[in-house]
């Protein structure tokens, strides 16, 4: 997903002049009451070569205290370091109490490095996440704040700056052959980057991944999500949560439950999407849940993509075709399939389910329809009634919505406390990991369309008879919402999509392209684990 | 130290007829509590064959209204169980919202069967682990009560009660090949629960080994520590906790620390232990920290163990040569060694590091006193001052007082938290697997003495006149909290105790025996790790 974000983000020269020394202030006013507070602080940079971390750490710095503040710098190990357990030269750099320490890479750069360059094998890939895992929640219950920051640009931006780099004989000796290989092994760094966020992304101590291809943009960026998250550590909060008509528990996991216990059985079946029928005054703003910054992905779909009719049919028959003997396969070769669609209301969720599931064994698959949890399911972990579903080894389960409710409108409706849909994205990359372990393929789509196409949709089902009943009020009310739910997709799309259970979006305006790319998708993901099918 | 456990427990018959109906009324009560709190529990009953689980299970039962509770019994999985991730078949067995489940045997089962007999690889056992750690872990995110139950007998007496059930055609066939197995490969066996343990012993789902010797015994304590926990999960306190004098913030770590820089720096060189200088107001109660049934293995050492002054120097030149040689094959094997030695105050830990140091090479090794933390070690997380010193490869670090301060006064004197303390055993064991994966040979010893002993060490240490500094006012205060110094060190041992990263518990009444028993213990484990060394 991380080539999915929005790069040409930027704050131009005058607006960056203007806010820049208001948040230094800001800061600067935060690290005395750190100090007060005795709150350790941990800011992390890592990043692609040429983005300028040193730059971004010296705006962060200008207006501190210097007795408040250190910067860590960190190269490979020295021979004296390889004397202890990889970690301890960390610890040794940990803040002490009321200090901030900035790191200019960190416990994160040999790791990945050592992964790219294939001097680790899987499983001591996996022992050291967990050791960065381990290390990170002992400073977090600790009472320390972390924050990682991931500094973005593309492949072509850096061979750009390298080359630029390398034109003055000034600058010519910043770059190395590191850079270079990094340059040339962009996909497979960026998949192990994928693969490592969502194995150290916690709540406590969470990934922010910073477009970094405007520099003003960047800084600003970090500036303001720093202060923030300090904000909300000191509970200094801007925006009022939990909205003062839900009472929360200490735990805050009542407050749900009592929710959805009030829920009348009767109107239950009436409300297509259980999140809606919560009081809209207990609902987020826009301004509570825009924490971390917006990645950007959703906005820069490509919404004009189109495919002709004849084009279309072509096409169709011979994906279908193809896909009909990988369900074959499926079931000779015992694996589990999973396939979740998530996307906006009448973004076409149903029709291309459809076109996979009318080329496939009916025994082979089971579609789950996923709307308000009832009887045994809310009375359980949001997890138990997707455990319930999974698919059977040979067999495909089709998740029409999924467990992404929790973080996307359980996050917006507040039916999930702020910890519950935080803590989530974690839970859902175990319960995917557990699947994948297992030898699952799964697939993930968000169908996309613009604000006005869905109108138009809303428009049409409400003037075609027979089309009336899937328009509810609910849907309506939810295109009020249109803001909230973009960035919290954007969220889950950037925290959850790994190299081996990805998101693919689908420019789902037309119809007719939509279903195609998703079936091109399934069918190349199948044959790469299950082989080629001929025709 | 599975096997030090006191197994002789147990209680009268008259005794349990009296308690055992008050305790099933208490419980009923309390099923009815969580059902209106709709707070889900899970108790799992794992242990040793012919422990009877089942009849734990039954006089649990008994009083409870059956329509809050289930009974699971786990065998293997059964072929369709197969055809899902392993956690599937459990995860459909969690109870809903205010219901019990009842686990005789449960996911612990196959993980251990399938790593004693080797059909696990390393790699394998730890993914398990972290399976089961997020299982468990989201769960009691989302509200449940875990409680583990490990019953536990001596290799003797299952040997015993497997005849007894062979001798009559009314239970024989109650008896499996698998039973024999376990009982043949109980040393076996009883390593792997206790690597298991450590790395599954969370503050939320801890284990609680339980002595099985006697039923009624057990049934007692499973019914009290059940009952203990919901209480303290309903928020039911019976001992006010933390005490009024010391106010927490929500987080609970602003408190040890506000203390810890409220106290005097000039004072800090006068005290001795630093966790002394808290008001004794402030203190636990016995009754406080015995939330966990004892496992009463300090009680059960022999004191009576002696050396004569012969034999002792006998023993003493031969295994200080040794250890002189096994200092070098740490210096040339580059190996980094740790060794902790806890213990009462009087115990003689001094005496035992004494006779290691003076025979190995002055500059391999490093002895840390540990008494109040100062200066930057004060400023920061707990551990961080052990990851400072830490030995580097090819050296010695011997810790007099070590982490283990965390769990042990730190915990009876206040100066940590409830929450800090419990999370410490899983963080300890975090980090000593830490230093073992890196390659360090770690030994821990708890020196035991009698009360009775230390009193005349210290009535010793006031009258002779060279031996006066050693003993101050805090010493005596100390000796006046034994039972709870006790409780809790029998937790530690039980807790922190692993294959890699053993306790060996010294039997220190008699000084020259326990020397030797150091010494002894140290070139054991130094050659099987190292190799033999020849005089």
């Amino acid at each position: 997903m991380l080539d999915q974000i929005d790069l040409n983000r930027s704050t131009k020269k005058r607006d960056y002049k203007e806010r820049l020394p208001e948040l230094q202030q800001r800061l600067y006013a935060l690290e005395q009451t750190l100090l007060e507070a005795r709150i350790p602080t941990l800011i992390i940079f890592e990043g692609w070569a040429t983005t300028a971390k040193a730059n971004a750490i010296g705006v962060l710095m200008r207006r501190l205290d210097p007795r408040g503040v250190r910067v860590h710098s960190i190269t490979p190990p020295r021979t004296y370091e390889m004397q202890y357990p990889w970690l301890h030269r960390f610890w040794l750099k940990t803040p002490s109490y009321g200090q901030m320490s900035i790191f200019d890479r960190s416990w994160y750069r040999q790791v990945l490095a050592q992964r790219t360059h294939k001097r680790l094998t899987t499983a001591e890939w996996h022992r050291h996440c967990e050791d960065i895992v381990s290390f990170e929640r002992q400073l977090a219950s600790d009472g320390a704040v972390l924050l990682k920051f991931w500094l973005h640009i593309s492949q072509q931006k850096q061979r750009y700056r390298l080359r630029r780099l390398e034109a003055s004989r000034l600058t010519a000796w910043q770059v190395t052959d590191d850079d270079h290989w990094q340059n040339r092994h962009y996909r497979r760094v960026s998949d192990a980057i994928e693969d490592l966020m969502a194995r150290t992304d916690t709540p406590y101590a969470p990934w922010i991944v910073l477009p970094a291809t405007n520099k003003r943009y960047a800084h600003l960026t970090i500036l303001e999500t720093l202060i923030n998250r300090l904000d909300a550590r000191l509970g200094v909060q801007t925006t009022p949560y939990p909205p003062s008509e839900a009472p929360l528990d200490s735990n805050g996991f009542s407050f749900r439950r009592e929710l959805m216990a009030a829920q009348d059985d009767a109107a239950a079946h009436r409300v297509k999407n259980y999140a809606l029928t919560l009081p809209s005054s207990a609902s987020i703003t826009d301004a509570t849940v825009a924490q971390l910054p917006s990645p950007g992905i959703l906005r820069r779909v490509d919404l004009t993509r189109k495919l002709e009719d004849k084009k279309y049919e072509r096409k169709l028959v011979r994906l279908q075709a193809k896909l009909h003997l990988l369900g074959y396969q499926v079931y000779q070769q015992k694996r589990p399939v999973v396939l979740v669609f998530e996307g906006w209301d009448a973004a076409g969720k149903g029709g291309a389910i459809q076109r996979i599931t009318e080329t496939i064994d009916p025994r082979s698959y089971t579609v789950h329809s996923i709307s308000a949890p009832t009887g045994e399911d809310r009375a359980h972990h949001y997890l138990y009634r997707f455990w319930r579903r999974l698919p059977e080894r040979g067999t495909i389960a089709i998740f029409d919505r999924s467990w992404y409710g929790r973080v996307l409108v359980e996050r917006i409706e507040g039916f999930a406390h702020t910890n519950e849909w935080q803590r989530a994205y974690a839970e859902i990359n175990e319960f995917e990991r557990q699947l994948i372990e297992f030898g699952a393929i799964v697939c993930k789509f968000w169908l996309h369309i613009s604000p006005e196409e869905q109108l138009r949709r809303f428009e049409e089902r409400q003037n075609v008879p027979y089309k009336t009943w899937k328009l509810t009020e609910e849907d309506w009310r939810n295109r009020e919402k249109w803001d909230a739910y973009e960035q919290a997709t954007d969220e889950m799309l950037l925290r959850t999509s790994t190299p081996s259970a990805p998101w693919t979006i689908i420019e789902a305006e037309d119809k007719r392209f939509a279903r195609i790319k998703v079936l091109r998708t399934v069918v190349k993901r199948l044959e790469a684990d299950l082989g080629k099918v001929k025709l």
